[in-house]
C-alpha cells in the first residue's frame, strides 16, 4: 500500500457509542506506518465539502479515551447526501489532501455517499481505500445481525419503559410511549425487555412493520385496560396506515436532504394517539411521552457488548482497508449459531448496506402484530445486557374488619 | 404509647426514591414494640377509603431491600385530596383498625391531607401519631433545604440534558427541553449542572418564578444562536406569561382534584415554543422534546445522597412518632451552614408544610431571568452528586491546503 493521509467522518443520528468506533480507528490507524496524516471530518460531508479538518494525530489517548465513552459524534455530524457535482468536488479534495484512506461512520444513507464516492474513485483509477462504519440505533443496516449503537438505546428504551411501568403502576391510566426507529421497529421492540412480571408494560407494542389501524389500537388498549386497569405501550415513531402512509407525517413536512419526513423532535404522535384514546373511550387518564433525543444521547446507559463491539468496527475497518484484499467495503456483525451468544465480523461490500434498509422479521412479532415473540428476546437479550432489578411487594392483603 | 397498628401510604408523583422511605418507615416500625401490624394502603388516599390494605409485616427484607431501589410509589398512588365527609370516614377506619400510628408520604398536597386528619383525631381526643413523610421531585416543600427525590430527578435532568447538548452539538439547531415543576423552577435550573465546557448547554434556562416573555424568549435564542450555531434551552412545563397564565394550560383543560391542571404526559408546549421560534427566526432546525415522566421513574439513576435522605425520613418519621413529643408533624431536611455538604433533620407542624409551596429563591436565579446563577451550583451540586464524565477532541485546525 502507498503511504498517504486518512480522513474520517461522522454523519447521520448520533448513538452513544459512535465515538467508540471513531476512537478505535484512529488507534488502529496510529498504528500503520502506510498512514501518514489523520484526518476528522467535521459535521461528515459538510466538513468535507468545505475542507473543514481536524488533526487527530494531535490527540492524546487520554482524551481519545474520554472522547470514546462520550455520546454523540465528537466530530459533529450532518445529514448531507452528496449531489453529482458535490461527489466530484470530494473527490478532489481527497486528492488535494493526498487521501488515500477514508472512513464514514454511519448508517445506509453514509454507506450509500461512501459507494459514490469509491466509485468515482474506481472510475479513475484513484488508489483510494474506502470504508464504511457501520452505526445506527435504528439496527436497520443489511447484512448486520444488529449495529453498533442499537444495543444501548435498546438498553435506554428497556429502562426507561420499565421505570415508566412502575410509574403508570402507582398511578393507573394509559401511557404511549413514541419510540424513535424510522422504518425498522427494532428499538420499539426494546421495549419488551422492560417486562419483569407477567402483568408489565409495554402491555403492547406497535412496530412499523405492521399496518397500524387506529380501531385495532383503541379495541386492544381497551382490552388490555379492562383487565389490568391500566395500559401501558410502546409505539415507533415509523407506524404507518394500510396505505403506507405515516401517521406521523400527517403534522410534519419537514424532510431532510435523503428524503426522510422529521418524526423526531416533537411530541405530536404521542398526543394524537392519547387524543384519540380519549376519544373513543372512557379511559380518563391518559398520557403520552415521546422519548425523543434521549434515546441515542444519555450518557452512561450504555450495553458494554455494543460499547465493545463499535469499538471493534472501527478497528477492523482500518485493518480491513490496509490489509485487505478488497479497496472498499463495510464491516458486518454476524452472530455465530448456538446458544451463547458470539459474533464474527465480515467484510461487505458497500453496495450491500447501502440504500434499503432492513425490518424487524417475520417470527419477531406476534400475530397481532401488537407484540414481540421469544424469539425477539433470544436476539435482543445479550446485545442490550444487563437490565436494572425491581422488585415488588408480595402484597398479601389484609382481610376487611 | 399505647400499643397499635400502624398504616402507611404514598401519594402524588411516585420519585425513584420513595420507596426509600417506604422501607426506612417498615424497617423501623418491626423494631418497635409499640407497633402491632404494619399496614400499607394501596393507592393512597383511595386504598384507605377503600380499606384497601396489604400487611407488611409479610414481606422479607430481601423483598423490602429490593422495593427499596425500584422507583415508583410501591404500595400505588393516587392524586386524590379527601373531602370533609370522606376524612371523617378515613377517621372511622382508623378507628376500626386500631389504627394509632399513621404516615403519609408525599408532597405539599399529601401534607394537607395529613394535617386534616389529624386536626379530626384531636378533636375528638383520639390518639394518634400522625405524619408526614416529604417527598417531591419539585423541590418545593417549604421548611425543607431540598425534598428526598429532588435530587435524583435533578441528576436525570442533568445527564439527559449533558447527552442532549452534545446531541445538538453534533447535528446543531435550536432544541427546547420541557422539564417537570409545576410551580417551582428547581428541576429545571438542575439542567444547568450538565455544563462542562463553557458554550454547554443549556444556553438558556427558563423558570416559572420569572414571567415568560415569547418575545424575550425569541431575542434569546437569536442572539444565542449566532454566537454558537445552536442554542440548547431548558423551560419549565410550568411557566407563565406576565398575567400568570400557564402557556401550557392553553391546550390543556385537565385538572385533578387538587385543582392543579395537567402539564405531563402531552408534548404541547415544546411543540407550541418549538413552532413559534421556526415561525418567528430564520432558524430552520428547531426541534423540542418532553422528558415526561422518566424523570421520576427512571431506574438506576439515582443522587447517592438523596437515597440515604429518603431512606432517613421515613426512619426518622417512625422515631420520632414513638418517641416525639408532639403527636404530629413532617420531618424536614436541613442543611448546615459551611462549604462542606451536611444535613440534619427536624420536626416541623404538619401546617407549615401544607398548601402553599416555596419557589426557587431570587439570589438563585439571573438578572436576566433566563439563567441560574453560582449560588444555585452550590446549592444543587452535592444533592445531586457526580455526572458523567464527557470529553471533546481539544480539535487542532488542519490548514487548508
Amino acid at each position: 500500500m502507498a503511504k498517504g493521509n486518512m480522513l474520517i467522518g461522522q454523519s447521520g443520528g448520533p448513538t452513544v457509542v459512535i465515538n467508540q468506533s471513531l476512537v478505535g480507528a484512529i488507534l488502529q490507524a496510529k498504528k500503520m506506518k502506510e498512514i501518514g496524516n489523520i484526518y476528522g471530518a467535521l459535521h461528515g460531508m459538510k466538513g468535507i465539502l468545505a475542507e473543514d479538518f481536524i488533526d487527530l494525530r494531535k490527540e492524546s489517548t487520554k482524551t481519545l479515551e474520554q472522547v470514546a465513552i462520550t455520546p454523540a459524534s465528537a466530530l459533529g455530524s450532518a445529514r448531507k447526501k452528496p449531489t453529482d457535482a458535490e461527489c466530484a468536488k470530494v473527490f478532489a479534495i481527497l486528492k488535494k489532501y493526498n487521501i488515500r484512506y477514508y472512513f464514514y461512520i454511519g448508517g445506509n444513507d453514509s454507506a450509500e455517499a461512501t459507494h459514490i464516492i469509491n466509485e468515482q474513485a474506481q472510475k479513475v483509477g484513484y488508489d483510494l481505500r474506502c470504508y464504511h462504519i457501520p452505526k445506527t440505533i435504528d439496527n436497520d443496516l443489511r447484512e448486520n445481525d444488529h449495529t453498533p449503537g442499537f444495543g444501548s438505546a435498546a438498553k435506554f428504551v428497556a429502562t426507561a419503559m420499565m421505570g415508566d411501568n412502575l410509574d403508570c403502576r402507582a398511578l393507573p391510566g394509559v401511557k404511549i410511549n413514541i419510540i424513535m426507529g424510522r422504518n425498522a421497529g427494532f428499538l420499539t421492540a426494546a421495549a419488551a425487555l422492560a417486562r419483569v412480571y407477567p402483568d408489565d408494560g409495554p402491555n403492547l407494542i406497535y412496530m412499523p412493520e405492521r399496518p397500524f389501524s387506529m380501531d385495532k389500537f383503541t379495541k386492544d388498549v381497551e382490552a388490555v385496560y379492562k383487565k389490568l386497569g391500566r395500559c401501558v405501550i410502546a409505539v415507533s415513531e415509523g407506524i404507518s396506515d394500510a396505505d403506507g402512509t405515516l401517521i406521523a407525517a400527517k403534522f410534519s413536512k419537514e424532510v431532510d436532504s435523503h428524503g426522510n419526513v422529521q418524526l423526531s423532535g416533537t411530541g405530536a404522535l404521542g398526543d394524537l394517539l392519547a387524543t384519540e384514546i380519549k376519544n373513543r373511550t372512557s379511559i380518563t387518564r391518559v398520557r403520552a411521552d415521546t422519548f425523543g433525543y434521549l434515546q441515542r444521547s444519555f450518557p452512561g446507559i450504555v450495553s458494554e457488548v455494543d460499547a465493545k463491539e463499535a469499538r471493534t468496527v472501527g478497528i477492523l475497518a482500518v485493518k480491513e482497508a490496509l490489509k485487505g484484499k478488497e479497496p472498499s467495503g463495510s464491516i458486518a456483525i454476524r452472530r455465530k449459531p448456538g446458544k451463547k451468544y458470539a459474533v464474527y465480523f465480515e467484510r461487505v461490500p458497500l453496495a450491500s448496506v447501502s440504500k434499503e434498509t432492513r425490518h424487524v422479521p417475520d417470527n419477531f412479532i406476534n400475530k397481532k402484530g401488537n407484540d414481540v415473540t421469544q424469539a425477539f428476546f433470544d436476539y435482543a437479550r445479550p446485545i442490550v445486557g444487563k437490565l436494572p432489578k425491581i422488585g415488588r411487594f408480595k402484597g398479601v392483603k389484609v382481610k376487611k374488619a
